[in-house]
């Protein structure tokens, strides 16, 4: 840089004000870019409107499935109302629990994806923020595996649906339970739908608690059943056995067809 | 913005060689990173050691949790070596994926987060570019169901730790065939570390598998077994009853003690 752009540069810091320019001039906008620091986890929250954030999740579902539907619900709202840093977040990338992650059926991608929103906005590499945020995914997924849902209804749903209990929060046990108790098939558009209105339901939950925790009025409203307490008594930590860990519903997979007795 | 400071402008922007200079002056920092605009996915990616994205991973498990740790090896490296716009992702969300959710055990979280991280570097919106990203992700959850992990040794490990098969992608259930192969309890320091050795060999076959795909030599290894295959034939798209749909390892849950016969 020579005299003269030195000399202009100086000029106009001072005209605008401010020293915290000058290191924007000397860069180009990729070195700014390169030397931009994100704020660490967990970042503001701001109060959205879970009703807001449902009608977002409904038609994101149809573009990019279950997990990216919930994500850009919670986190599109918030890129919309807070701006930044959120705007930063490539909400694309949820895509990838779609049906269970990639199709494979495993965990629910809505409750996936509302998870890893959950700790953004409440988590940190501490212990208590930690164990605070998890409680809160938590009651997410005990309510996931308890309550009959859908329960949200879209404004402008393609079909009527009806709600049934998941016992599990694995995507192919939620959707073989709906397809017995709505009489549908796994691949149909009904289905599809279903998991819509779950995708909606499941993001408008998450904001509903988030909403809480901001007015620190949040408490769990749904408790492990005394079946799986019972289970973890001996399996879990500190019991007889402790040769496996959970807080999953035991009874969704093992014991079915109302047997009590050990597979 | 009075005249003088008009003209200054005017006159720096001609001395440092670009209108593109002009918005920036024109607000101040938190203005700028309102409005910058981040990459689609995928993201480019730039091939990365699995060594070295395996002995990120092994640390950061000891911080934040397996599906942190997996994210932090594979992203952390990224940010190393391929800088901007890796460094905008903030890697403790994914802290949330530890246990298998917030201490769930439903989905192993390095899984969970390798999955996030393939999808980030090869995924789109595009069906396309969708299903190909899916590939690899299907290929990862197989390899960890089918073979004797962990199969990666950090440089400096606290305990040496024995290997077994999980034949599901949960982890409850992989951490109790883990108990029984190795003869610990579920919550001992050597399932811990266990756990650690696992997230490495994750984030370590998932760049394997990056690598492969950015020297377009890569092939799935790990077909779906006979066994899934035969239950898809009924349950899953196009069955007679077609009431399910998964491609998680059906016998790792259904037909424990080697029945075949339906639950």
């Amino acid at each position: 840089m020579n005299r003269q752009r030195r000399d202009i540069l100086k000029m106009v810091v001072a005209a605008a004000g401010g020293a915290a320019i000058t290191p924007m001039l000397m860069k180009n906008s990729y070195a700014a870019k390169e030397q931009e620091k994100i704020p660490e986890v967990p970042w503001t929250y701001k109060k959205v409107d879970p009703i807001a954030v449902a009608e977002r999740a409904y038609p994101a579902y149809y573009k990019g499935g279950c997990s990216y539907g919930a994500y850009e619900g919670i986190i599109g709202e918030l890129k919309a109302v807070a701006g930044y840093p959120y705007i930063l977040i490539p909400t694309e990338m949820f895509i990838f629990g779609e049906g269970g992650v990639a199709g494979i059926s495993s965990l629910c991608g809505a409750l996936n994806a509302v998870a890893a929103a959950i700790f953004l906005v409440t988590g940190a590499v501490a212990h208590k923020q930690r164990e605070e945020a998890f409680g809160m995914i938590r009651e997410l997924f005990n309510w996931y595996e308890q309550e009959a849902l859908p329960n949200y209804r879209p404004k402008n749903p393609r079909y009527e649906i009806k709600a049934s209990v998941s016992k599990s929060p694995l995507c192919h046990a939620s959707v073989t339970k709906w397809c017995k108790a709505a009489g549908f098939k796994s691949f149909s558009k009904e289905r599809a739908e279903r998991c819509g209105w779950l995708t909606a339901s499941t993001a408008k939950y998450a904001v509903e608690i988030l909403n809480k925790k901001a007015d620190s009025a949040f408490i769990a409203a749904h408790p492990l059943s005394s079946q799986v307490q019972s289970c973890r008594s001996c399996h879990d930590k500190g019991g007889a056995l402790e040769n496996s860990r959970t807080m999953m519903d035991c009874g969704g997979c093992h014991f079915t067809g109302g047997k009590t007795k050990h597979l």
